[in-house]
């Protein structure tokens, strides 16, 4: 689906004659207009034919287009003759199964246009154009800044997912050190999986963005780095919290088996202090059921009770012992 | 074996007067023919003389020729000359054993012949010239076309194969989080090593794929570059695919040890819970089982009844409270 | 806040007509005195207002004025034009909670001026400002003396936040190794996350200064170069034994474990050795509380005594044992 | 010792005049040979007069002398101008105890000269220099030829090496996983140290090969470069497998620990199971042995065997759904 | 204390004018020799004047001079002008407490002079300067020498407590391996302190020592290379040595976690075998103890003598059953 064409001149939306959905006459606009301008295209999920007609106008390379249709590419730049082109990885996070799910989107940049390929939903693009057309100055900066305005977008909404995570790896924390009884491992293994499936979307986009950061792509000026540089460097941010995070996810598998150690050890202890008093009890009850003829206690008046008050009273100097060595 | 022998002129096979099989007079046709033609010969473990008489026709070097022998080469790329050596291997899933096994290709690759010599089963060379010979802006790139299509193939196989090693990994997930007994470790530690068999095959080969991607390589033209890239680009994926499983197969060690741990303080206090009221009846026999003269409760008419019924009160009672504390 | 402003010649404080207070005709003072003046601005947590006055008189890009108001930036150096831009991070350790705490200092650096911007408390610039003064020759060097004199204080920071956490690491080793019984392993996850938050904070801050020790830096001087190289230097020190505690940590998780499953054995061996001297009391007991119609031994006179000195002999004689060979 | 002295001409041995053991008048004789003429000198464990002599004979460096004297010396290529010095450590695998023992050859290498000093048994130069002279292409390189028979036939025995690591690794692998009770802790712990030996042997020899193989050494042609190439390729095999030998036996000590964990579970079901059993007889014993006057079940005439039975009965019972759980 | 000054000509020392004491009058004598002569200079813990006096003649600056004061520098290599600023660390084994314990050596490298600072005890330098004069050929080398000579020594003591370090972890592995019940968790976390101390004084001094080596420093000659090249590979082999050390200590974790696991087991597996053995005599004392009316073996003449052998031939047939399974 063609979801968006604009023409823009000198940081602003150009009113040209062509009608808004017809491509063509958008670009032969952008033609025959001014050095500088150039037109931006948005798609999402686009059918091999829609993406045909763009692949035309604009001469864009096979590999390319395939690329930009199957949303499984890891995140990469190519240069294809004066065509750059940016495959980058949408990501959110799913509430209900606290999982991080990923789209992606690919951009044609050339000289005088910039194509965006979504796949997948989840990702406003049409909020993040309203607020680049609100920013002339970046506007200005030509095709590169549709490339901007979409990479700062998908690395704030990085820092987001990153903020999720985080979360969770405190809950998981929470969890381990708790007083009662339970296994973290289950929820360390999935989301050790999860940061390492928003690693693989974030690690690769670092080089990429280091070089529209180092103004080191055609059609992005020394004037446009810095705002790249600014993306990169909250792309840096975020993936060193992801790597904290995994970090912390190890040292929570070892703190768990070491808790495991101490509950196993406690409930061990619990059991065995039971154990020791009713062998007490036991012991002294044997004593008496023996049957010599010869056994004094067993004559006395009060013999039963003294006993029963001498099984009480081992019971709870036991029982006091343990509740104070901690066993109980 | 030779398997098949093709001349090739402008992305399309060229009929010439030499017998199909016959080596030095298809290869002389293309010497007599235009520049940019280029004969393609296919040996799948060819004997020593095959062999012999293939290298004296192109001049190929002694220790690449060995190489192609051996089918236990690591994946390399060799420059003799003017010549361009290239080896890589092929890997296979083989379902009985859920293991992963591998063979051979090596190339030679010359600015007029191409030279694919395979060891080892299961991997269908025949196809790929087949779809080769379908796409005329690939084979008019000459040579390098042969490789690109085997290559491209190879790294397609590599990404089935990394998908069943990832069933694989999902299977031993799930036996580690099942609530039955059993030890993973066995099948991670078998996983390990398929996957660490897979990834000795796959990271040798990201160098040379890198320089075919950047057309450093002789007989590669610029043109040419972008489906190498294409190549080396799926490989980095697996790649990294393969690195994701070994890491998640790390994860699974360490839940399986805090599962091992966990079930292990489960059967512990299940029967602990047991022994608590096995101990309760028997100190409770093991007190009117006493011999002292005057014990009351012995005379009772209902004594007996009415002990019984305390044994079997207090084992109700224990067991629901070990019901309800999660011991039993 | 507008902390302070001073503006410096050779080395000195030169008194200058303008209010003490008024930026822009401090700065108007600097331009109109000699080659080599420059104006030192000091703001902690300016609101934007006061920003932008400061980042209007000094032509500051916008993307660092933003940096600078949001106090979570990673350490970093950047360059706008003329301008280099520096972000440090404060760090503080938190008696109460035995955690480290952190802020960011900014540094704005023309030829002319510098500004810095401090989010956090916990950092006084005022001593820094004051010893500065007094050594001429690290503040002849122009502006970058500043900054020099901001990040030699941080990293000495640095070195005594990383004692405190030396002995914190010491604390926990004594734990693990101590006699009572303890699981140390909160302790432990909660250091490794302190040391990574430090880290975080100091590892991409070595580049940076590399660069100053380089004097790759417009403004620093070769004679200003062995200072930054000495700041560099400790920052790699601290770094080191960040690095050092983290491994530390790591072998304390590992001994940790050992020290659980010890505490396991000794506890079960302790309870063993008491239960076996139970049963040995109570297969005697048992024995002779059998019904057999001709058991001498019940009609001994002194059985009973001879039975009760038995069990008590064997008690001891087990307990002896126990106790030798460590079990309790 | 002087093992060997041979004077080589264009890939042949060469007769001369000279006594066979006679090192000065052999060097004359390739002095005042053709260009391309070189003597072989093998020395085997030599004392401080017969590596003088040599030293003094080819003006050997001081510091490399005492390097070859000394067989501990870590593999490393260093010039001392023309000449070429090259240390590389001889591995030997020793049956009897399942060890990797290392000696050491020195090479030093001019341009019409070659030593090799061999320390520690068990390598055999001699068989290396008679296939080397079989291969007169080899040869014609010069003294580089004895260099290259050298290393080749040094990582060929390299990867036997490792084979036999390999079998031990399979060995310890089918120990942890088989049915019987076993710690291989001990046995994982040598191989490791085995593996780490090899690897210190080996690593440090890929840089220098790769010189080699790259013709970047004085006395390197191009057409030598290939031979050492191979070389290089194979060095590199073996460190792959060394390295994933060391991954498995990592992976063996966790799936040790965990089997250590199933059998301490599977002994204490076991020991919990007969415990149970014997509890379900004593807790019956115990209401029958109760004082208790009015207990009718004591009074019928068949009351013991029909708790006899009960109790036979329980046991079995008992005994088989332990049985079916697999707690026995 | 200015432990030593000399005055040094052509590789021998020079009989000056000046007092053996006075620094000023040799460096003036040096000054007014010929080119290649220079003083040395030993300072051991100087107080603040005379490092000032020696800070003073020679132009040192104030920033190396603070490092040479202050013990606790990482090892490092450092220009100021014409001057070459080395800091290395002294290390030595304190065999009472099994630890290594750390000094530092600062040298200041200028062409007609070296001025060697060494703090802390237990090096020393007045038989390493001995050794040199001996040496000709190096000392002829310039001030380098010194710096040669020192740093040889230090490497070689790297190795020999490298050696005490390797003889602790052979004894730590005996511990693990041994029969006898122990934790060795507490030595292997304080071998790998004392490793990381070791490797983070000896890491940092290789990159100097590669400089020295590859003559990359003033007043280094091509002839004095290969000395430090020597050095540079001494110090290589030793942290080669380390890392391995500290490999084997993490080895020796596991091996020592697996050990506990066992040691457990095997305990578990004794007291279980007893508790067997107790049970069954308590099982048929419960039965001979019931009380019903009719149990016929009661009555019999030698069923007491029959119930005791029963019970003795159940324990001794238990007894060796758990003998030959291994459980006793």
């Amino acid at each position: 689906m063609i979801a968006n064409i604009a023409v823009y001149r000198d940081g602003a939306k150009l009113k040209v004659e062509a009608q808004p959905d017809d491509l063509e006459a958008n670009y032969k606009a952008v033609k025959a207009g001014q050095t500088g301008d150039f037109v931006s295209v948005g798609l999402h999920e686009p059918d091999a034919d829609e993406m045909d007609r763009v692949a035309k106008t604009f001469g864009l390379h096979r590999l390319a287009v395939e690329d930009a249709l199957h949303p499984v590419q890891r995140p990469k730049l190519e240069k294809y003759g004066d065509m750059v082109f940016l495959v980058v990885r949408t990501l959110w996070y799913v509430e209900e199964s606290d999982t991080v799910d990923s789209g992606q989107i690919a951009l044609f940049l050339g000289h005088d246009y910039v194509v965006t390929v979504r796949q997948g939903a989840e990702f406003e693009l049409a909020t993040v154009r309203e607020r680049l057309e609100g920013q002339t100055d970046v506007l200005k900066q030509g095709p590169a800044a549709v490339v901007y305005a979409v990479t700062d977008r998908i690395v704030d909404i990085y820092e987001e997912v990153g903020g999720h995570l985080e979360d969770d790896v405190d809950d998981v924390k929470a969890q381990v050190f708790a007083p009662g009884r339970s296994n973290a491992s289950k929820q360390i293994y999935e989301l050790k999986n999860e940061v390492a499936t928003m690693a693989r979307a974030i690690k690769p986009l670092r080089d990429p963005m280091q070089q529209f950061a180092k103004a080191d792509i055609d059609g992005v000026t020394k004037d446009a780095a810095p705002f790249f540089r600014d993306v990169a460097d909250h792309l840096t941010r975020v993936n060193e919290k992801i790597d904290a995070l995994d970090n912390l996810l190890s040292s929570a598998f070892n703190a768990n088996l070491s808790r495991i150690g101490v509950q196993q050890n406690d409930d061990m202890r619990r059991m065995s202090a039971w154990a020791a008093i009713a062998a007490a009890i036991t012991v002294l009850a044997g004593i008496y059921g023996m049957n010599f003829t010869n056994m004094p206690e067993l004559q006395w008046r009060f013999g039963y009770l003294v006993c029963l008050l001498v099984m009480t009273g081992a019971s709870v100097v036991l029982y006091l012992k343990f509740k104070k060595s901690g066993w109980l």
